[in-house]
């Protein structure tokens, strides 16, 4: 068998990673285990490990390591790299092949499968969903997603006691593209009705610079303060990304590159002290960064435990007689019993597409999310910290 | 007593405030506690509150909660605000002043005690040591440095898996006006001879970018990628900061604005990729946000054990008779017998002047830190999470 992570890490695609292969090294008709370094660059290069030469130390001291520790890529690979990728299966003769990642991976591995079965190879494809934008079709949500809201929620909560001790506006841009599933987190750590972020702008809602200024000065006129969580991917209504003017950089998949740079805060910064009635209010940005998939220590036991999970029951399906699919995740249980169990999906039905944020996830204004949000996604998180607060009672003036 | 917060927040900041108010709860002598609102302003607009009507476990909550629970300001005070906070005391029969904050509070709690000798006025007045900076002269380090330091410890940690698992040059950028002992805290997580970050420049060692260039490549030559710790106070050698061209807007203390900006971040990107002689490799920034000063239970427990003594025995030394001072921390063992004890320094020695990194804390090149400083900031920050790493035994080429 042959495994390798694909795309954006995770702070637990490790998990799934160390689950598969700890469940193959039980099922004798897998002789071995072959780790793709920096994904299908491992194949097209030849590039492989030997897992089975890991003791289980080593595998489990990287279950609980952030980022993809094969390595990882954002080579888009071409109907002649798919060909490659067979041809090296076929010379390896390699039976199973688990690939960690999100839509555009699956869309490899369906390709790749397509091309097994026109040449009568018996190859096994399995796709092991992993995402922190949790935007996979099929899946209830994505592993990653879990612990990088985790990450969100807690900055959010240090942002907004920042902000309450020293009053502003303050712009926190978010990752997430296509969809505002890691940019909603922002709301989970709020437990009081004045907490922020008081605005949340995402994909799905799309609005005008000129109404979120005001929505803005609003908040500000009541609070004295306004914490706002922006998706790098939010959009005018023309459909144009807030971000498109600023940035050009492209990436190898043709999307415009939004991480790494703070561009898109400090140019929205800029446009709201320009238009804002509150002149003499301090406006400031932070861009969230790389650490809201690779900080290490803050990541959800759930989401842990349900990346492992995937990770083995790709295996376990493989070795049932499962011939391909995506492993999703099934949630059969609600509220304090929330419970899941894994579910096989065809690949073609993950591939490509986005999954959007449903419309009863997001409040009527389009600025902020909904209570059902919120009961969607504080399981996939757990226990976030609470905050101190005095009851301040005022002194009597003299 | 009036009690008070300056300056930017810190994770443990409200240790030192619960410190001082749980100990002065215990002296009948001190008749009233009270809160100000907003540093200075809350002196300068009578806006207290009564910490006595505060019960306990409000209290520890607020301990263990990060930021300025009493709120903070930026505002820097005039002679004739000094002179406003005097007639203030006077007026509402204060003798005690803690104030809790870096170098500009120590200097207003200079002026205002001055003001009061004049007056024979007896005031105590006593500084209480916090920042992230870690600048502070007299003190061998400063309460709050220790959790951010461990913050961007691990940030860079992650940045670092992060890197090696998508390689490219990563920059990123940490907080730092005018020293670099909070950047210089990146290299805490590094656990292996390639770990990064590869490169730290800090304000003390003034750089230029062609020579900085020069450097990141020759990282990349070597091991395919690099990550660099930028001091957003990083200079070159004609003294300019490094951020000056881009960034414009100066706080009231006269200071150009860095924090809650990528510009720093995205134009040292600009720069190198017309600069560099790797064309092919992919270059990121990120800019450390306010998460350095107030991300929730990424705690240091030396330093909240420290910012709540120094909390404690402020109030201890004016009970004890002491008329002023600023309470700084003094080592008294190194490594792992590392203690220390308090110790009350003059106001005025700790007033405006920044502390910089010593020279035995740089390397040679200037673009790296020491074991000696290792050995002075591990004890500081504690134990840091261990990375999983493979052994790779590489599968023969067929």
């Amino acid at each position: 068998m042959v495994i390798g992570q694909s795309g954006g890490p995770t702070a637990v695609i490790n998990q799934s990673l160390i689950g598969a292969v700890k469940e193959a090294m039980k099922h004798d008709q897998i002789t071995g285990i072959y780790g793709m370094k920096h994904g299908i660059l491992g194949i097209l290069n030849e590039d492989f490990i030997d897992l089975k030469q890991e003791d289980d130390a080593t595998l489990e001291a990287i279950a609980k390591t952030p980022a993809s520790a094969l390595g990882t890529c954002r080579h888009k690979p071409d109907a002649k790299d798919c060909e490659t990728v067979f041809k090296v299966f076929e010379k390896y003769n390699v039976k199973y092949w688990f690939y960690i990642g999100g839509n555009d991976t699956a869309e490899t591995a369906n390709i790749v499968n397509n091309i097994a079965r026109k040449n009568n190879y018996e190859l096994r494809v399995f796709h092991i969903s992993k995402t922190i934008d949790n935007d996979l079709r099929e899946t209830d949500h994505c592993p990653g997603y879990g612990s990088a809201a985790k990450y969100v929620a807690m900055t959010f909560m240090g942002n907004d006691l920042d902000n309450r001790a020293l009053p502003g506006v303050k712009l926190d841009i978010v990752m997430g593209r296509h969809a505002g599933w890691l940019t909603a987190a922002a709301a989970l750590g709020k437990q009081a009705e004045d907490d922020g972020p008081h605005l949340i702008y995402l994909p799905e809602y799309p609005k005008d610079l000129s109404e979120v200024i005001k929505e803005v000065d609003e908040v500000y006129a009541k609070y004295g303060r306004c914490l706002v969580a922006v998706s790098e991917g939010a959009i005018g209504k023309d459909g144009k990304l807030w971000a498109e003017e600023a940035i050009t950089e492209k990436d190898a998949h043709g999307n415009v590159q939004l991480s790494g740079t703070g561009a898109l805060g400090d140019s929205l910064v800029e446009y709201m002290k320009n238009n804002t009635t509150h002149k003499d209010a301090r406006f400031r940005s932070d861009t969230l960064g790389y650490a809201q998939r690779s900080f290490p220590e803050v990541v959800s036991e759930v989401d842990a435990k349900e990346a492992r999970m995937v990770g083995e029951e790709a295996v376990k399906y493989a070795m049932k007689g499962d011939i391909d699919g995506s492993v999703a995740i099934k949630r059969i249980g609600e509220g304090k019993n929330y419970a899941v169990e894994p579910d096989l999906v065809k690949l073609a039905s993950v591939a490509k597409e986005t999954k959007h944020m449903p419309k009863e996830f997001i409040n009527k204004q389009g600025n902020g999310v909904t209570e059902k949000f919120i009961e969607y996604a504080l399981p996939l998180v757990g226990k976030l910290p609470e905050k101190g607060k005095f009851k301040e009672v005022p002194l009597v003036k003299k």
